[in-house]
């Protein structure tokens, strides 16, 4: 992908997501490998690092940005910590989850698993600091995040990690192995799983600038609606797609006996049903009447378009 | 115990600990019952609370609070919130610890360790919703906290708890067994594995007030030696206590050709050890000049004299 580190924002007219995406992508590569540092005690950086640097989509990340910049007047410092405290709380998840007692899955973006490669003791404890460590860039010392921004980001993050958020839908995962959800749980169980931080990520990102309250409903609808389009397309994926263009294990969801969007609907249906959550996300977005949306609107055709 | 709801902060002249702790360990044992909610996804609050209540020393909360009533007009609900923070972070830490990819253990606190009670996916959720949690309560919604504060008590409760705190420490734990430390190296470890979260607790107990610069300096020192003693403490009732005293397996640190004080200085070498950490804490303590020291005093005391 080319780099171009010195694009600005572009207008409505000039908007190019390649550009866009490829500038901001280097960014929160580069602030992620300055933050989860490899000098540290016993290696734990270092599992920590590989767990983190070099791979995944960094949508959570891209989200905080693009909604930080459909903000008035944002802080920029704050934003590239949120993107990255975003993205080390999905990290983490992904290191437990993988691990034997969970998924037990060896493949992660590409690459062995972190309790694969480290073990699983050190999985474990580098998922733990991960966690701690998001948290930790949202107040930073020195003020470059003023500290009601940094708190507010912090109880976002929070909620959205916690048991009301990702690890409380993690938990019904778990318990709805071989039962048939209805669409209305399995909607439920995604939205805490994988959406409440989606949809943090969001907020998170215009929380670090001016967004009317209107207008901040609108984006929280937005975020929703993306989320859920996100795990329709993941349940559609890990059917039609094959493990070395996901990068992670395909078909594990029916292998698993996992309740998915497709399991139920059928893969036509689902696959409508993803384009029209995703419709509903842009509709949000035009409500919103915020005047820098165009990366947000971006993100949400890269959603509807990814392969893996 | 006997329980004294009604306590008011003592007098130099008529502090007694007996008192102060019972009053103080019942509004903790109510706070952390009111904050790690039941009702939540599949069960998840169940574990969480299990690992949570009912049972467990309390000794970071009551440190939180000492440590509080040492500074000037101190923010009492920020206190409490801090007090639970910590133990949320302990708590998960034992959780996480107890699985059988770690130190793999079936008794704690008198009980079945988490994952056997509920398994160890759902073990691994709720110590990281219990993470998740500790930092949530630190940044209420709602003016209890000022996000100044707020913000503050979430960096030291971060760092404490990750890469370079007690996650560190763990991973120095776990790359010890078996192998000959130096008196350097093991402490090195403790101070990380247990004492910067003891340490933490002091600190962010001092931050809900007004401390001076060269006083808050005496308590971290104070916070320093007293974390090391904890330790000291530890590895001796590790040798000369029986599992039921101590609520978790005897022995263990020996059978695990784990590096302990006690293999490393001798039994009664250990144990003139942690009176001479403690001496050093009061000491710090005197040195701070602050006035109302009692409550951290009698800690130390307390720390010197535990049987479990």
């Amino acid at each position: 992908m080319a780099v171009t580190p010195t694009a600005e924002l572009a207008t409505a007219e000039t908007f190019d997501l390649n550009t866009w995406m490829a500038d901001r992508l280097q960014a929160v590569e580069q602030a992620l490998s300055h933050w989860v540092v490899e000098d540290s005690p016993a290696g734990l950086g270092r599992a920590m690092r590989y767990a983190v640097l070099d791979g995944g989509k960094r949508l959570r990340p891209l989200l905080v940005l693009a909604a930080s910049q459909s903000a008035d007047t944002p802080n920029t410092e704050a934003a590239m910590r949120a993107a990255c405290a975003v993205e080390l709380i999905h990290a983490y998840s992904l290191v437990h989850d993988d691990m034997p007692c969970m998924d037990n899955d060896v493949l992660r973006r590409g690459k062995p698993t972190v309790h694969v490669a480290y073990g699983q003791a050190q999985a474990l404890l580098a998922g733990d600091a991960l966690q701690a460590l998001a948290f930790e860039l949202l107040v930073p010392e020195g003020g470059g995040v003023p500290p009601v921004l940094g708190a507010q980001l912090c109880l976002q993050l929070a909620k959205a990690a916690g048991v009301h958020g990702m690890a409380g839908g993690q938990a019904i995962d778990l318990a709805s192995v071989g039962l048939p959800l209805t669409q209305a749980e399995l909607e439920r169980m995604h939205s805490l799983k994988t959406g409440a931080l989606l949809q943090a990520s969001v907020l998170m990102g215009a929380a670090c600038g001016q967004v009317p309250a209107r207008a901040l409903a609108e984006l929280a609808q937005y975020g929703r609606y993306l989320g859920l389009a996100f795990q329709v397309v993941d349940d559609v994926l890990d059917v039609v797609s094959d493990t070395q263009t996901l990068g992670k294990t395909a078909g594990k969801d029916a292998n698993q006996e996992k309740p998915t969007f497709v399991s139920l609907m059928g893969l036509n249906a689902a696959t409508d049903y993803a384009h029209h959550l995703l419709s509903m996300a842009r509709a949000a977005l035009d409500r919103s009447e915020l005047p820098q949306v165009q990366a947000l609107h971006a993100l949400a055709n890269l959603v509807g378009s990814r392969t893996h």
